[in-house]
């Protein structure tokens, strides 16, 4: 269940609206490095885990909850941008062929379609996806799905902090960026709180996965090539749990398709 | 540039064709867990890796033309499952009303598209998305890309392990269980040769961040709450570069819209 | 900015654990009838709304952050319709032909991709899609877009209200239902707050628009016929701007296309 | 059945060709605003309207067909806004840097995959979606659904009559603008002719909607606060059949998940 | 400009409605190979073609036109393999366990969201896309598109009929496979009118073209083998201006990229 | 099973990056029209084909492994467009408006998401969709769409050669155009090895189909016209087994849909 507060978690300033940067601020809300991806990455994840981890239930709602608010912020960041020219500037903008040119850069549909406004949808106007969210139901796999969710999205961050030169822009970003930072490491923490989780999912019994190729490092190069004595392909394997080697793809599993059935229609001549 | 041999670098056999099972074989071809994902993954990342990470590119590339073969392996499960039926058994089929109730299950358009074959689709038809491909021109943040999609990947696996009890199929899915072991600890692997990536992206300066909040942990709880002592609200961080702390999410930033522009016609009345 | 508890908005109780209907409730959940929509649309439409419209701010705040608790509602609903079996009743199930059947209903990927938990899609598997929130920057357009939200929503509702008999869903959805109630009550109450809305935007100077067609109905029937003396063909316009008439379609604009540039190759012969 | 003739339902001429524009129009024929969702909206609800409403399966069928006239119109309008300049304006064009960085507003697909032609894509090139479409074999539902679609598509019409100063597109738009005055009154006569329609379905016995919360404005306001005396929290409901009241979101629900088959493999750990 | 009359371009009858088949229909109203798809593409091919193709453009108007009706013909047949159970065959069915199952076999959305009506859908649910439609502004590519769409179109229809015992639905199908018949028929009479069409787009000039590779298999075999002797392999090519041959894949091009931008933060390590 | 090679298939190279062409680039790796596409689909097309296809089989193989290396080779010149600035023009660059004004013609998410590399997307961002392959499970409709895809491929490279004046892009372009070539005419070989492929597909008994309206050219036109003595209209057809014949569509098929269940609730009034 949720409340909410009409305050914003940070405070967003503009200086200098920048219709090409609200729209770039759209790849941090709808795309799929954004705060609706982990937002609701964190929510799905945290309902379905059960009462036997019921402290990475609770870790999951809280920060799922707080990325519930990032939208916010970049929300009211991308209307800032759009709506905060004065009226003069507007006028000037319309006469003006060379803003008109900079204009071209905008994304037409916060426009014609939201009238000034954010949209979940992301730098090109794509919508927003389900499939972005991963909730995999094994919380080793979400763990690791959350760090690189965090990864990418700090990458994102820090890409749009190179390209506004506004400091209210800076400053928000700085402090998404730091958000990013703790959830990166809180999840990494939460990780080294399970017992030996690599590979996942642990629960499986890795006696019955193949035993000759789990940890060969298989190589597709065309001539053969020597075994180049790298940290994956000899030495202890990173789970402790076997040895690296070095292979070269081979086999000869048939590669056929039986005939379809005639109801389908494949034959291409007249029968 | 690619080469390929007729083989397959697996073996597939199916005793007891299994339509419903061809269906569910879909998630791990064109699933946001599947092959075609991390194929085109790795070698997205490949083509985009620098001179100065030569040996990365390599192991990309390796990997990335490993999985096209996984691709074709699990087509090649899926026209075996739809097609290897007797025409004794086809006819039985036609006549008996609970086995139509089974076909039911079944994926229509692998009958009605594809005529009994495989498809760039997942489990419920849906095509293959160019955007479950992450590759963040930043090479850590590929990385815990990749052991992600290995983890999901391998989850899928033995899920549809449990769910088959065809020998053939089993045998199958225990070789490609194998095959993500070894690319999960690969890519861990080369997690470990880079020096101090947390957080992801490294080279942006930390000290630009905001130093408030970057390690912090953030309570969204309506009630605020006593710091729970868990290994992420307090001690030292992951990465080693800071120390977490438990706060209250709490702010005044005003959550606030500008009026926008009277051509985008936002009033609701009349003028 | 956002807060949580960790209960329930309405309590959620399954007698019968039934897959089938736990797919049938991601409709509820990730489709385009479905609370994602609702929440989403209701908090971008209030992000949008300037200052000058603070109450109705306020009214879609309230709104937005209450549809939320809907989908932890609707996700608790399909884990406990995915998981409360018994461990009896799952070997049963595995042994029996029949029960196999019935599960060729459920969804595949609340399994394979879940671990049978609910998903951010609809009941066939589609992604929840950012391009049904519609949050168009002008409240009378919007309002209409919440009527039509919470009439499909609660159509969806009592569609689903039929299709089970566990006491503890219908329960649920007696509850759902009544807000829905409630959500159409109170945009059309907003509605009625508006002044003279008809047409959207009202603040489009009329006079502008064509004077000949904006109150005609138009007859594409392929003969001429009478005018039928329907409340739409005759009679003061329902916004009393206009009087109804009807007319047939008949125009002698010319229907072409220029030659595009030679650059484009549009010529199909040789030149 | 459907039949043609080559004239168009208005005439369109453009004195000024303007790629960007032709970009913009895009929004009108393929987005979720324009008339591609009306034209097939209408007719997929009259051909689910059975013989008891015969009256409103024509009055959908005739605005249907005019809706496909309208693409058609836009179509028009995009294919001159992109072909018709001479060839001394194009020689200009490619000597000239400044137009070259104007056309970088284009739409690369209009040149690239249509040559110069008008697409069943939105005005970022995100193509038309089935899912636009709502037509939820419910009467007075589909109404609500028809007034938002004239709403918001009327909205977008004035938005882009803004946006361009040539005399022969600005006439055209005044021509859809006053189409959709019409459709938004016709659909708002069609919902007078209703009796006592809401809350949507009427049909679903109100008795056993939950009797409790079926007229309270819920707040989800993180600290309780005073009824605002809103239309909407006190007084008759809009539907008559009931009285509204302020409540605060409550409940102890308990959101909880029951632990999901080991043949999932949730557990994180080694077993 | 459109028009319509109330009756169907051909018969629809269904004796025993069939809610399975009714999902399998929708393949061809919504699906890649259906009737949305080839309407619109001939739609918006006959509004790009300029006038010095005014007979192709009315050829594509004409069977533009007659495609919208075989929408409809499919809508009618989905509502009378829904709807038209007896209401003692839906009390039986409501009893009865194994009608239950059978029903599991259904669209859930057809019930759900379409109470029982057709949808711009798929047989998975998969809304019709925008980017089925091919119009590439070049008449032979086009006229190919259409051969193949009517070719895939076919082979669908074929397959549905195969699908069904009812005879009302078998007569519907032979029809469509007719006029599938002949619009592949008419589509190659009107590419045999081009002259020199192969390769498209013809207009280009073909000696600008690498002329090394223009007419030569390349193998990609993994090892080198011998020219096989084929109708692609050697003789005089099917456009007549080249000589097939055959050669193996070679090349030294350095597959490289250039290191990017500090700027975007790809290094992975603290700098 | 693939093998690869570092080296490119063809050489790449760049005089001047120029990232608005690095965008439309993207077109050819991730569009409808795209390397993805043909790869992918001549690779699911060769394992859906059945022994009895043997050499059909090793022909799509062949090509489907070619063009993975065509996508290698525009991932690497979407890198060279992007980074191979000098660190002085980037300066400028920065320093510039009007350079950042010709940047709003670039793919934002090139930079964003990707760190200036290749994404699986179009032009427009939008991501590569597992349905634009076409893999029939029938040989000569999959030819023809092999003929179709390599048109419109071959369409967007000749457009792609028109927008650039880099002598390195050229010169890819025209090796890449000869591919095509090739393609088109290997197809087209394919195809006349068929017997009697037309209508396609050939193995449904023809006798089956409507025998009154399966050569018969049907005109839509409103008003009844003349038979236009057109290729299509009279005389042999293509296929050679009929006669072209001109007819006025027209049919009294009942155009109805039956009353649905009450359990969907369609009824709008009370009851």
């Amino acid at each position: 269940m949720f409340f909410h507060e009409p305050e914003l978690q940070y405070e967003v300033t503009v200086e200098e609206p920048d219709p090409q940067f609200a729209k770039e601020l759209q790849q941090a809300i709808g795309g799929v490095e954004g705060e609706m991806r982990v937002a609701l990455q964190y929510l799905f994840q945290a309902w379905a885990t059960p009462k036997e981890h019921e402290e990475y239930r609770k870790l999951l709602m809280e920060t799922g909850t707080e990325e519930l608010g990032h939208i916010e912020i970049l929300a009211t960041a991308v209307t800032k941008n759009l709506r905060n020219a004065t009226d003069e500037e507007r006028e000037d903008a319309a006469q003006d062929d060379m803003m008109r040119m900079m204009m071209s850069g905008q994304s037409p549909r916060q426009i014609l379609s939201a009238g000034e406004s954010a949209m979940p949808v992301d730098s090109n106007g794509l919508p927003f996806n389900g499939n972005y969210v991963v909730a995999s139901g094994n919380l080793a796999a979400d763990m690791y799905a959350n760090v690189m969710a965090e990864s990418t999205g700090r990458l994102l961050a820090t890409r749009l902090w190179e390209r506004t030169d506004d400091p209210g822009m800076k400053d928000m970003l700085e402090y998404l960026i730091a958000r990013d930072t703790m959830h990166q490491n809180q999840w990494l923490a939460a990780l080294e709180t399970l017992d030996d989780p690599v590979p996942v999912p642990a629960s499986f019994p890795q006696e019955k996965e193949n035993q000759e190729f789990n940890y060969a490092f298989m190589s597709t190069h065309r001539e053969e090539r020597e075994d180049p004595d790298m940290p994956w392909t000899q030495g202890e394997s990173v789970d402790g749990h076997g040895e690296f080697s070095f292979v070269q793809q081979n086999s000869d599993g048939k590669g056929t398709a039986p005939s379809p059935d005639s109801s389908v229609y494949s034959d291409p001549n007249r029968e």
